[in-house]
């Protein structure tokens, strides 16, 4: 099944944002535009969007003026991820040459920069103090988790606390602002405001947990791009923290480097595999997802209500 | 002749920004509060600020509202110049070293990006829907030309036209957007916060052509980086324009490349001096500045007038 299935009363208003992405990263650079498009192209949940219009659901809807959020949250999300891929190295993302790849870092960065803009020019015009504010947090903390990031690569020290921080600020506090900040700009109060930003903090966990775990048990067809990259780029998520406990395996993971034989890098993915590993990350990714269905249950109930609840369990079993 | 000399009665003002500027880039990230702070002591004529609070003094100066505005836009000029050093492959920058050089490109790319955030953050504060209009219009169009700066290297076929939308840009936006939102959030009226920011765009132009020559006529200590490195970069400054006008000095900048050996880049540098291109630049660079002096005459006069115009003067007959 597929996730949209689970909200399609907003197809139309997804339509429109989708074009609204689209318009809104028009440039008269001929290069940012194609780079910027290609990303576009290349797709994407557009979760965050989902989000902002549920958690905007809660209150006066008003289109005209979610949309603009719903596009700036999911500009904010893409810019991160051209940066990302810089650090990352990644040549591949949802099946698509990475704008590092096809073209350069410098052209990446830029690019990164130019999308950021677009959106924070679209959010200049919600005239809400409150939104004004929870999104300047976000990007602080959003900023300081790419450089964090950096920091933790390869460092097969770190524990738990230190994962979690990371994803944290990687992806479950932006996915926590879309589902306030939809709800903010629609005059929700602030009591069930607040639990939405809950709701969103413990779905956007659970999603990267699971991210993090599909890279160990996906297939490059279902990931689009190669199982194992994050471990190969150094990334210490989860399973991999599990896997170590592990003195054997944890000895092997130290060894990963990139460029490395892909034959020894498979040996040891099936080694993670086999640990247990996969099963106790999942274990974590549900105690979140229980978190953010209890508090959804403090909200009045209605349509978005539903869908948000069907969205979580659906990330929680998601394969892709 | 130090230029702060011309505003001394800013002083204390001044030295409460150089303060709240160490404050914003306080980080938890070791690796981000070293690069950011690296960055801060390495200087700089803090124009920006000196412009927004002169601007202020226009309308009702209130240093605990203004300053944020001041340390903002500090703080998004200094997000610029980190990732224009990973653009411009910078070694050194006002005698330092880079962030790219003494780090690399991806803390680089991630540093900028948390100055920028805290920029944002600082600007969130300030409830004033026209700031915000001036200032997301701005940061668009700045990073709009960072990735046009890019196309334009090594492009020896431009012409006048493109250098100039390319310095409005990368300089002179920014520069009239801070004259102009200092007035601004001191509730200048609109006739003349918009008669500031003319001010500021035309002293940018006059500021960055005047850096544009001094790359072909300061020495290496003025400019705290080796003369020339313009020009080897493959920036197509105003100068190099005019020079190119000489058949024999165009082939001879065409073949201009990194790596090059130094004598004859010296070589090209001095052609270039002896062109008249220097001349003919600082010709276009004095229009402006009149030009800057003229819109001035429209204010009321006060001190901060009196200022800006010393400062408009100074900096058409700086060195460094």
């Amino acid at each position: 099944m597929k996730m949209k299935l689970l909200y399609t009363y907003l197809n139309s208003d997804l339509t429109l944002i989708e074009r609204e992405l689209e318009e809104a990263i028009q440039a008269d650079s001929q290069l940012l535009r194609q780079a910027s498009l290609h990303l576009l192209k290349a797709g994407g949940k557009r979760i965050r969007p989902v989000f902002v219009l549920l958690g905007g659901k809660f209150g006066n809807y008003d289109i005209d003026i979610i949309k603009d959020v719903a596009v700036s949250l999911e500009l904010i999300h893409m810019a991160s991820l051209v940066h990302d891929d810089v650090i990352d190295d990644a040549e591949l993302r949802r099946g698509q040459a990475t704008i590092k790849a096809k073209w350069d870092n410098k052209i990446a960065m830029y690019t990164g920069d130019y999308i950021f803009a677009r959106a924070l020019e679209l959010m200049t015009d919600i005239e809400n103090p409150t939104a004004h504010q929870i999104l300047s947090d976000t990007i602080v903390e959003l900023s300081v988790g790419e450089i964090e990031q950096i920091k933790d690569k390869y460092n097969f020290d770190q524990n738990l606390r230190n994962y979690l921080l990371r994803i944290k600020r990687k992806t479950a506090l932006l996915i926590a602002a879309s589902c306030q900040l939809g709800a903010v700009v629609a005059g929700v109060p602030e009591q069930e405001h607040r639990k939405l930003y809950k709701f969103g903090y413990y779905v956007g966990m659970s999603f990267q947990i699971t991210d993090d775990v599909l890279d160990f048990t996906g297939t490059e067809k279902e990931l689009g791009k190669p199982a194992g990259g994050d471990l190969l780029q150094g990334n210490v998520t989860l399973p991999v923290l599990y896997a170590m406990q592990d003195e054997y395996i944890k000895n092997r993971i130290r060894n990963v480097h990139e460029g490395m034989p892909m034959e020894e890098l498979n040996e040891i993915l099936k080694l993670v595999q086999e640990s247990g590993a996969i099963e106790k990350s999942l274990a974590i990714s549900d105690r979140y997802l229980d978190k953010a269905l209890k508090i959804l249950e403090e909200l009045p109930s209605n349509r978005a209500k539903k869908s948000l609840r069907d969205i979580a369990k659906f990330i929680g079993k998601r394969k892709y």
